[in-house]
C-alpha cells in the first residue's frame, strides 16, 4: 500500500478504471475513490467501459463515470485499475498511460501495473480503498462512505459470504458513523426488483435441476420475452440455490442469443469454482466466477457438469 | 438496565423463559444469557414451551433448553422473560414466581414484571443481553458470542432491516472477536434448506398475487404434501416479495388445517403492520407481525386486504 500512497501523493492527474460489466464493488470503489481524489485537489476521470448498471445509479457521485476513453483524459494521467488487473478487463486494450497502479482483491494473477497492490484476502476493493484513504489521512465524507459501504455490502453478500470478518464488520460500523445509511443502501441494492423481474425469478427457480451437489438453473430468451426483462435482471439469481444444505455449487446458464450462453458459477467454502471458469476462458474468485459458452444447451450442460464433477 | 443488574446480582436461582414458536433471537438470547448466568455460579433453567426449532439446534448450549415447566425449577426462582413480556406468551400462564424480570425489545405494552427493561429501539433481545453482560463485567465466551450473534443476525436479517445501525455492526464485530463465526452462523441459519423446502419455496413463489403494493402468497396443505415439508419450512418465505420496489407489504397465508390459516405479515419502513395483526388478535413488531384466521381462503384474503388497505 505504501507505494500506492506515494504514487497518489506524487501525481496530479488520474484515470480510474474498473472492469467490464461492473458490479457494486467496481462502481462503489471507483466512485468512492474518485470523490476522495477530487477533494484532494486531483484531476480525476472515472471510467467504466460498460457504463453504470441500473442497480448502482443511486450512488452519490456516480454521474462522474464516463464510458468513453478520451485522449485528453488519458494524456499525462496515472491509470488506477480498481477491482481488475488488466487493460483488457477494463476495456482499455491498446491505450497507454504515463504510469499504472493496480488496486484489486482478485486472485487471478497478471503482471500488469507499475505499482501493484493485490490483496486476495480483502473482501472487496471497496475495503482496500477505505484502508488507503485512512492511510492518506483523507476524510471519509457521507458520499464516499455510501459508495464504500455499498461496495463492501455487495462483495460480502451483506456480511454473509466466507469473506466476512470482524474487521469488515468494524469497517462497516465506521462507514455508517461516517454517514452511510445501511438500510437505504441495502434497500437500493437488494429491494429494487421490478414485479417483472420477480416473475423471471419464479420461472428461473422452476427450471432448477439438482445433479447431486450441483444446482443448475436456466434462463432462456423465451423467459426474458415472457416477462419483459433483460439479462441484467438475473443479477444474484445464481446465489439462491446455495440455501440448500446439499448444494455445494450453483450454476446459472443465461441465453444471450441463439446457442450463446453466459454462465455464472457460485460455490461454497473451499470449492474453487474459478478453476472451472478458467478452463472455459472465464475467471473470477474462488466462490464466484463466470464464463461463456457456445453450443446447444444439452451439450453445454454436459460439458459444465463434467468439469464441475472433476473439482467436487 | 440498572435494576436488572441488581436483581441478577442479588439472586441465585433463575428461570429463563422465551416465547412460543421461538425464533433465533428468542433461543439465542435465552441460551446466551443462560450460559453467562451459569458461569457466574447461578442456578439456571432455560425454558421454551415449544422447544428448540431445527434451525437453532446448532447453537452451543442449546441442550439446556427444556420444554416442561417443573415445580422444582420454578420454586424459589426469579423469572426472566426474554424477547416477550407476558406469562401467556411464554407458555407459563398460571405459574407463579418469587420475582419476575422482563427483558424485551417488542413494542407491545404489558404491565407484567416486577422489573421491566423494554427497549423497542434495540434491534434484538440478543443485543440487550450483550449490553447487560458488558455491564455485569461478564466475559463473553465463544459459545455466548455465537448465541448472541445468531440472535442479532436473525432479528436484523443479517444487517439489512430498518433496525441496522453502526452500534449493532460494532457489536457484531466484537462478538466475532469474542469467537462467533459469522460465516458458519449465517450458513447454519440461512443455508440449511432441504431440497424439498426449496421446491416448496418455488411453489409458494408461483402462488404470488400482487394487489397494488400488497404481495400475497399462499402455502396450502396440498403443497406441504406434494413436497414432504411442514409449516416450519416456510420460515422467511414471506420476506422474499419485499425485494420488489413496488411492494410495501408482504403477506403469507399458511394453511394449518382445513380453513385455519396462519398469517405472516411484513412491511417496509414506517408502515406499522402490527396494527393489522392486533385487529385479528395477533401481534408483533412494526415491520414483522402475525395472526391467525378461520374461514375459507377467499374470505380470509378479502378481510386481510380490506384491513391492509386502511393502513396503506
Amino acid at each position: 500500500m505504501r507505494e500506492v500512497v506515494e504514487a497518489i501523493k506524487g501525481n496530479g492527474k488520474f484515470f480510474l478504471a474498473t472492469h467490464l460489466n461492473p458490479d457494486g464493488d467496481a462502481i462503489g470503489s471507483a466512485v468512492g475513490f474518485g470523490l476522495a481524489l477530487k477533494s484532494m485537489g486531483k484531476q480525476v476521470t472515472v471510467y467504466a467501459s460498460d457504463g453504470v448498471p441500473a442497480i448502482c445509479r443511486f450512488l452519490p457521485g456516480v454521474d462522474m463515470v464516463i464510458d468513453e476513453a478520451k485522449e485528453e483524459d488519458i494524456s499525462g494521467s496515472t491509470l488506477i485499475l480498481l477491482d481488475c488487473n488488466t487493460l483488457e478487463r477494463a476495456g482499455l486494450k491498446g491505450f497507454t498511460f504515463k504510469r499504472s497502479i493496480v488496486i484489486d482483491h482478485h486472485q487471478t494473477e497478471s503482471p500488469f501495473g507499475d505499482v501493484r497492490w493485490v490483496e486476495p484476502r480483502e473482501p472487496a476493493t471497496g475495503s482496500m480503498v477505505f484502508r488507503l484513504l485512512e492511510d492518506l489521512g483523507q476524510e471519509i465524507t457521507p458520499d464516499i462512505a455510501t459508495n464504500l459501504y455499498s461496495a463492501i455490502a455487495i462483495d460480502t453478500g451483506v456480511f454473509r459470504y466466507a469473506n466476512t470478518t470482524a474487521d469488515v464488520l468494524e469497517m462497516a460500523a465506521l462507514l455508517v458513523r461516517a454517514g452511510a445509511d445501511p438500510v437505504e443502501i441495502t434497500e437500493r441494492l437488494y429491494n429494487s426488483w421490478s414485479p417483472d423481474r420477480y416473475r423471471l425469478f419464479s420461472l428461473a427457480q422452476a427450471s432448477l435441476e439438482l445433479h447431486g451437489p450441483i444446482a443448475m438453473s436456466i434462463v432462456t430468451l423465451g423467459m426474458f420475452q415472457e416477462t419483459g426483462t433483460t439479462g441484467e435482471d438475473t443479477e444474484t439469481f445464481v446465489n439462491y440455490p446455495l440455501v440448500m444444505d446439499t448444494v455445494k455449487v450453483s450454476v446459472m446458464l443465461k441465453e444471450k442469443e441463439g446457442d450463446v450462453w453466459k454462465v455464472s458459477l457460485r460455490s461454497k467454502g473451499d470449492i474453487d469454482i474459478s478453476r472451472v471458469a478458467v478452463q472455459f476462458n472465464g475467471g473470477g474468485h474462488r466462490n464466484a466466477s463466470g464464463c461463456s459458452f457456445e453450443g446447444n444447451i444439452a451439450d453445454v450442460k454436459q460439458r459444465l457438469l463434467n468439469s464441475l464433477r472433476e473439482i467436487l
